[in-house]
């Protein structure tokens, strides 16, 4: 039996605790019953022992046994695999579940994070919020329609295209009230509320080190 | 045995022939020497219909018996299970195989093709340079250590990191010399130039037929 771990920071600052990718991998941990620890790397200075194991730097990355993976939606995937709680075992039910993860990967994150990018950077016009508008309405349109994304049941999918939708609430939804409550409703989840928990214990743990040290 | 079928438009002008996201499935399935069709939805008056099948109305889908996937990474991965020549079987080169597919679609393109939205809608200053700049840079220490992403050979990996490299050398590879390799060396593959050929011709047979009905 090989063990989970997933890898995040030691300690980051308060403004983004609660939001750091590896609340995905916990989450789906979570919800599939999987068991796991949790193992850090430096936040301060990341160094050429962390590029080796994310080229980009950043957190999280998935041990299981011999295998890493970075990428928190590869981690998802791979989890998926290990159980059908996150995705469904039938061909028709696994292709939707997988066009809907790359779809909060591709068609939605790579609007959101760029346009929160921009936001946080003080553009003085943000050139990406008419396109966040268009993804975000067209999402609206298929949340409108339907409970979950995928195969009539949660999924992985949802999992990461509400983790997605969440962090784009800077965007105020209240023009559009299928992904309200979708997002709701998905973090809604006591899977979600315990990872959500345990990872800001997590950060908050690490402050009192450091007071301790100063 | 079922059909595959990859959706794409049955126009668009000149600019973006050559890199339309069909080009990743047709290349794909030479790759793995699938057997494919290529059919159309309109590109002008994208409509109720369109939508259902890829709700930000875009292209392309791939139709595979009664499977359905839209999302060209999504698509990839799908032909990446029917053909071990896109995906090694051994689960570290599978685990690999899925970190660098993502990462191209959540690390790599996330920032490139926002950015060159900007550039395209003429923001004055492009602050996503900075960004764009570090995760290339990143990728250049990358890819002065290897010939292909996964598992010592071509995978769908490399298809795809190749496919959104290429779109981001609108700014300059010079200075990158390993990627400007590394592109190269993957678009040389004879399945990719033949993709690129076969979408460039669909779209000219396209004005034809326009200027005949003209």
């Amino acid at each position: 039996m090989s063990e989970l771990i997933v890898w995040t920071y030691d300690w980051v600052p308060e403004g983004p605790r609660g939001f750091v990718r590896d609340i995905r991998l916990r989450w789906a941990c979570e919800e599939a019953g999987l068991g796991y620890s949790v193992r850090t790397v430096p936040f301060s200075g990341r160094g050429i022992e962390h590029l080796a194991r994310q080229p980009f730097g950043q957190v999280p990355f998935l041990s299981d046994g011999e295998l890493e993976l970075f990428e928190s939606g590869a981690g998802l995937l791979h989890l998926a695999r290990k159980s059908e709680k996150l995705m469904p075992r039938d061909p028709v039910g696994e292709a939707q579940t997988l066009q809907w993860t790359i779809a909060a990967l591709n068609s939605l994150e790579m609007v959101t994070v760029p346009w929160w990018f921009l936001e946080v950077t003080g553009a003085k016009d943000n050139h990406l919020t008419g396109w966040l508008e268009s993804r975000l309405g067209h999402m609206e349109n298929v949340l409108k329609e339907r409970e979950w994304l995928a195969a009539d049941r949660f999924t992985v999918a949802d999992l990461l295209m509400a983790d997605v939708l969440r962090v784009a609430k800077v965007r105020s939804f209240g023009a559009r009230p299928a992904t309200e409550s979708y997002v709701t409703r998905i973090t809604d989840r006591p899977s979600f509320k315990k990872a959500q928990a345990d990872q800001v214990a997590h950060f908050a743990a690490a402050d009192k080190a450091r007071s301790r040290q100063a």
